[in-house]
C-alpha cells in the first residue's frame, strides 16, 4: 500500500491534473487522512488551503503542528459546529452560506496547489447549502487544483466527479463514556 | 465528524491509557491517516516515531514536510519493498526480521508518544515474521504508549486488542495507466 500510495502522490505531482479526493464513511480517520494528504503537499512545497465547515469546540494538536509552515498553510474555520436542536438551524444556514461564499472564493483564486474542504458534506447533508453550486464550482475548479473533501454521505454528484474516494468504515471505536455520549450527539 | 475525531484526540491526550489504533483495508488513506496521526500528535508537542516496514521506491513530500519537527520526529524505513517474485523472499524475510527486531527495542524504550508500524501488517500477511510475538509485544507494551499499524488484512489478534479499527474501502481510484500498472503489482 505503501508503494501504491507514493505511486499515486508522484502522480499527481507529476501530472498536469488536479485531482478530486473523498474521504467519506462514517470511521475515524477522514480528517486525519485530509490533514495528512495536507502534510505530504507542503513537503512538496505546495501552498494549502484548509477550509473546517464544522467549528469543533476542542483545542487540536494538529492547528499547532501545521503553524510551522507559516504561511504556505492557511486555515479557516468556519461554520457552526454540528446542530443540537432546530433554534440553532436558521443560524447555522447562515453561517454555512457565508463559508460556503468564502470557500468559493478561494477556489476561484489562484492561490493554492491543495484546498480542503473539511466536513463539506455536512452542510449538503443538511441542506445548508446548494449542492447544484457545490457540484458545479468543483467541476469548473482551476485544471491543475487538487481538491480533497471530507465527510460522511458524500452527495453521488460529488462522487461521481472524484478521481479518488474512500470509504472509512467505523469496525472498532474507543470506548469510553466520554466518547458514547459524543456519538450520542453527533448522530 | 471533525468534533468526534477532535473529542476522541482529546481523549487520548488527556487519559493516560495508549490506545492501538489500525488503519486496514484495501483503499487509499491508510498510511495518509497515520501522518495525519503522527502530526497531531507533534502538535501536542509529543515525540513520533514512525516505521515503514515496506521500503517505498518514490520520493515522497511526507518525509521532507516531517523534517520540520526535528528530533521529535524519528522515521526509519526498513524492508524491501513489496515482493514481486520468489527470489525476494529469503531476502525479504530477513529484511523483514530485521525491521521487526529495531521495532520492539524502539516500542520497549520509553522514548516516545507515539509510535506508527506502517505496512506492518504486510509482514504477518506474509509470515515473514512471528503473528504471536507481534501481538504479544503489542499487548505487553508501556501502558501510555499509543501505537498505530497499518496495512491491509490486519491479523484478528490485533483487531481484538486494538481500541479503535478503521477500513479504508476503496471506492474509486485513479484511472491512470501508470496506477493500473502499479496496481497489477501489489496485488
Amino acid at each position: 500500500m505503501a508503494v501504491y500510495t507514493e505511486k499515486y502522490d508522484v502522480e499527481i505531482v507529476q501530472m498536469k491534473k488536479g485531482l478530486l479526493t473523498i474521504f467519506t464513511g462514517n470511521g475515524k480517520g477522514k480528517t486525519t487522512a485530509a490533514l495528512g494528504m495536507a502534510v505530504r503537499a507542503l513537503g512538496h512545497d505546495w501552498k494549502v488551503c484548509l477550509i473546517q465547515f464544522v467549528k469543533g469546540t476542542w483545542k487540536t494538536g494538529e492547528w499547532d503542528a501545521l503553524k510551522v509552515y507559516g504561511d504556505r498553510m492557511v486555515i479557516h474555520v468556519k461554520g457552526e459546529g454540528f446542530i443540537y436542536n432546530a433554534d440553532d438551524i436558521e443560524r447555522a444556514k447562515s453561517s454555512a452560506r457565508e463559508a460556503w461564499q468564502l470557500a468559493k472564493e478561494i477556489l476561484e483564486s489562484q492561490e493554492y496547489h491543495l484546498i480542503i474542504l473539511d466536513e463539506l458534506t455536512y452542510l449538503l447533508n443538511y441542506e445548508m447549502i446548494d449542492q447544484g453550486d457545490v457540484c458545479k464550482t468543483l467541476r469548473t475548479r482551476r485544471k491543475d487544483l487538487h481538491v480533497v473533501v471530507t465527510g460522511r454521505n458524500a452527495p453521488d454528484c460529488l462522487m461521481e466527479m472524484a478521481d479518488m474516494v474512500t470509504e472509512m468504515n467505523e469496525i472498532k471505536h474507543p470506548m469510553q463514556s466520554g466518547m458514547k455520549a459524543q456519538k450520542g450527539i453527533e448522530f
